[in-house]
């Protein structure tokens, strides 16, 4: 009978191996990423290596494995898509970190991050051109680029990695530096895109004061509307939530609905054009501080694990692809007859960056110091280096932004955007590979006394594993008494100098915040202390019920 | 200083937007996607609905919706992809399934139903290949088809829609039920796999009886292939994380490790020409039985519920998708100026579907009753009426392979084909509508007294939220002592019939199994008790270590 049964059937399961090529390449991408989780296991005790250097490693030993086995054909398993980076891979990344980050650091220092994420960016930006420009031009390389591929350099260069930033900085040891640093690289973000829109909407060759004035504008509409989009986003997903309790029917769909809210967030901002970074970094925020509240503990414990599971697993996916990318055979061809120019021309634009960045970062840091009226708030000279340091490396964003500018869909033909390319692959590397090994032994090396690691994190820990994401092991907007007296500690101190009245207002909109968030807010939108909770775990509930 | 950043920047922020059509899409499909999750919310209580129908329904709706605003031009927002169902939805649907499946009533019917997967799909594969055949050919498409259309038809229709069957049957009301239904489900795709593999080698101008015997040889190798593959990639996950203790460092990366392990078995088999269902359902049982309790408790918190989410987010998607599919203009388009030959194609390939499964499910199930020693064990005659009734559900899985067979990468020029595909599509909605609604209240009415919902599952429910994932529940392979004196019960009873010494096996088997597994395995591999966990929850741990 099995006979009877033709060779037309021959189709039948092929369709789920109707790729063979691609079938082997996921094989090997996946069994590679459980050997970067192993190794970085193995590694997480060492004290240079971090996960991204070891997914790098791994991705560039692997391209060299595929080269070997290809006779020089090819490198890397799959094309470098730009799709792929921004719609899948970056907003789960992103929106996690606004999950898990500690709010009360990152909205004391809402204005320097603002500061260091908008003016910085252009100063470094402007610095980068600038010496792209001066530098190329007495080089071969400078005939065949035009004033708009320089501007694209200072661009790509001036830009933050977060998740670059991510890996080397840690939340819970640096606080400060890392609310700076990961804060500057999300409103980067909003920064390139009012970029766009301020350049495409207005005449560029009267340059004049209305532009300057133009572009303010932009980038408060576009940064105010982003951040609202994701605001609203995250507390309709907690009204919902509350109004439906939704968990006692199915823990599994309010976990499946903060997911979709979330991501729908990011495409609505790309769909209006806005910052989606921005809008799914609020989102997430938001997200934390009223909707995680009102969902079911099995719940909680599963949002806080998967959403960060999620974005480790995507952020060694990424590392692990620049890695294997780096290797891509089609762009070093064009480089290899002439080495030194190519090295040249990275060692630029390494220098370029270490320049443009330390352009913004101290002077920006002694005018956010104007501001602050306490000595111990105020960013150190060993912290601004680190801020300086830290922030120094370029990641998949500028190799997105580098091959969208200087390949037609991951190819090109022409010597000069290869050499562009791999000089790009080359700061990648270079910057992730020497600046994220430093990082660590540089704070422990400028900042050894201040943040003894033992004794905080295991306090934190235990307390964010049971109680909250990790942000809310410094409650800032969860209204708790520990918070409150923090704030009045600082208050007793009056104003009494142009310092002191600057800082008051932090504290001022901060304490009204409080209140309009206890009076308005969390009785609609829920939050911690707000949903009542059922004597017996809100788990065993959601299952009772569903057979009605 | 923004003017100056000419318009080459353009590029730059359009990249996450590059295609801006397919966001769109994007966001109407995530928006309506939440849209399910909290309509479904809302009709839980309804007797009538369930989940699938809600999303089928919302996805026909949106498909008018986009018929009419796009003039009658589209209906579907993204081309149906085999790619993207087989590579992507199907895997984590069936892993949940292995993993959450009631490892118990698997394995005391694993008989049964390798019968129903493999000897049944035989059968009603062979019904509706004959029925089509002798009725088409006396209706005007016959001549446009072949034998090998025919034979393939009657694969397409004969294969049980695992997916389909998790939504209508419910594991805890209908233990027995849910794990014949759901089982033969993942049997089946294996004797598809292998009913290819036997024609591909086989010359078919011969057919004699060495063609049943390789036929046969060839569906245990891949069925023990598939199943070994499944089980050792398991029980690897099971080894490298009890060995190296990854949770002492980080929860994520034991949840990371858990999904892409068992991602990595089920590409695997697709590389090797295995079964990939059947491979990462016995990974799912596998990880459920060892690795589940060798992690932290927030990673077995979180990858029961994130699996479990991950899972009905896919579920949904698929039934949303096939709903907005199903008014795929192209194809109703030919049919169009002739309706009867279409509905008389959906009335014959509705009615054969019926008659193909009565065919297998009564005179096996008699045959399945003779090896049972009690009453109690043998399927009933309204036991035996909702298997065949609940499993008369066609869904995505026959769409895909109908779309393999009769187009050309989703679309199709020939009437006949455009036929077969709008008739395929009528039976899926049909199907899955009025199977789909009829099944609880037929289970409600053939089964009143025997299973009392409430009672039993406050209980269940409250056990697996708390110490596993739902299998263990009804401890089979746990080693508890509920399920061996169950098993001494039923001991006691000598054989003293033929039908006895054939039931005998599977307990001593099991008994056997236990011993083994106590004795070898869970030393190894871990499994519950196996591992020592700390006086403090394993989870703050975790976090402790992660700054050293």
């Amino acid at each position: 009978m099995g006979g009877e049964l033709s060779y037309v059937l021959s189709k039948l399961p092929m369709l789920s191996t109707s790729d063979y090529a691609s079938v082997v390449s996921m094989n090997i991408f996946v069994a590679l990423l459980c050997a970067c989780i192993v190794i970085g296991h193995l590694l997480e005790e060492n004290r240079w290596v971090n996960e991204s250097i070891t997914a790098l490693l791994i991705g560039l030993c692997t391209g060299v494995v595929i080269l070997l086995m290809s006779r020089g054909k090819s490198s890397h398993l799959l094309v470098f898509s730009e799709d792929l980076f921004f719609i899948y891979l970056l907003p789960p990344i992103i929106f996690n970190a606004g999950f898990q980050v500690k709010k009360k650091q990152f909205f004391v220092n809402f204005m320097t991050i603002t500061l260091f994420g908008a003016v910085g960016t252009l100063i470094s930006c402007s610095v980068i051109t600038f010496g792209v420009m001066q530098i190329f031009k007495r080089m071969d390389i400078g005939k065949a680029l035009e004033i708009g591929d320089y501007l694209a350099i200072g661009a790509i260069f001036a830009a933050t990695d977060s998740v670059c930033t991510l890996q080397v900085l840690n939340q819970d040891e640096t606080p400060l530096l890392y609310s700076l640093v990961f804060g500057e690289g999300v409103v980067n973000d909003a920064t390139s895109v009012v970029l766009f829109n301020a350049i495409q909407s207005f005449d560029l060759k009267q340059i004049d004061h209305r532009i300057g004035l133009h572009f303010i504008g932009n980038f408060l509409y576009l940064f105010v509307a982003s951040t609202l989009l994701g605001v609203l986003a995250g507390l309709l997903s907690a009204y919902i939530i509350k109004k439906l309790y939704i968990g006692r029917h199915s823990t599994d769909r309010e976990v499946a609905l903060m997911m979709l809210m979330a991501y729908l967030s990011y495409i609505l901002a790309e769909l209006w054009y806005l910052s989606g970074i921005l809008t799914v970094f609020f989102c997430g925020i938001v997200m934390s501080h009223y909707t995680w509240h009102n969902v079911t503990e099995s719940s909680r414990i599963t949002t806080k694990h998967a959403f960060a599971t999620l974005s480790f697993v995507l952020e060694t996916f990424i590392f692990l692809y620049v890695g294997m990318d780096a290797l891509d055979i089609e762009k070093w061809r064009f480089v290899s007859d002439r080495p030194k120019t190519s090295v040249a021309v990275s060692s630029v634009l390494l220098g370029l960056v270490l320049a443009g960045r330390a352009a913004f970062v101290f002077p920006l840091s002694f005018l956010s110091n104007l501001t602050k009226k306490s000595p111990s708030e105020r960013i150190s000279f060993r912290e601004q280096v680190i801020i300086w340091w830290a922030g120094l490396m370029r990641g998949a964003v500028s190799m997105a932004l580098a091959y969208n500018q200087f390949t037609m869909s991951g190819h090109t033909e022409l010597r000069t955007n290869a050499i562009m390319i791999t000089s790009t692959i080359s700061v990648v590397l270079v910057s992730t590979m020497v600046f994220g090994l430093m990082t660590k032994p540089l704070i422990r090396f400028l900042l050894p006394v201040t943040h003894p690691p033992t004794s905080i994190n295991i306090i934190g820990n235990i307390d964010s594993c049971h109680n909250s994401p990790k942000s809310i092991t410094v409650p800032f907007l969860g209204g708790s008494q520990d918070s409150e007296n923090d704030l009045d500690v600082n208050e007793i101190h009056r104003p009494n100098s142009i310092r002191a009245l600057l800082t008051t207002p932090t504290h001022t909109v901060h304490r009204l915040w409080r209140k309009f968030d206890n009076t308005f807010m969390r009785p609609v939108f829920g939050g911690r202390g707000f949903v009542p909770v059922a004597p017996s775990s809100p788990t065993d509930q959601s299952g009772v019920q569903q057979w009605q």
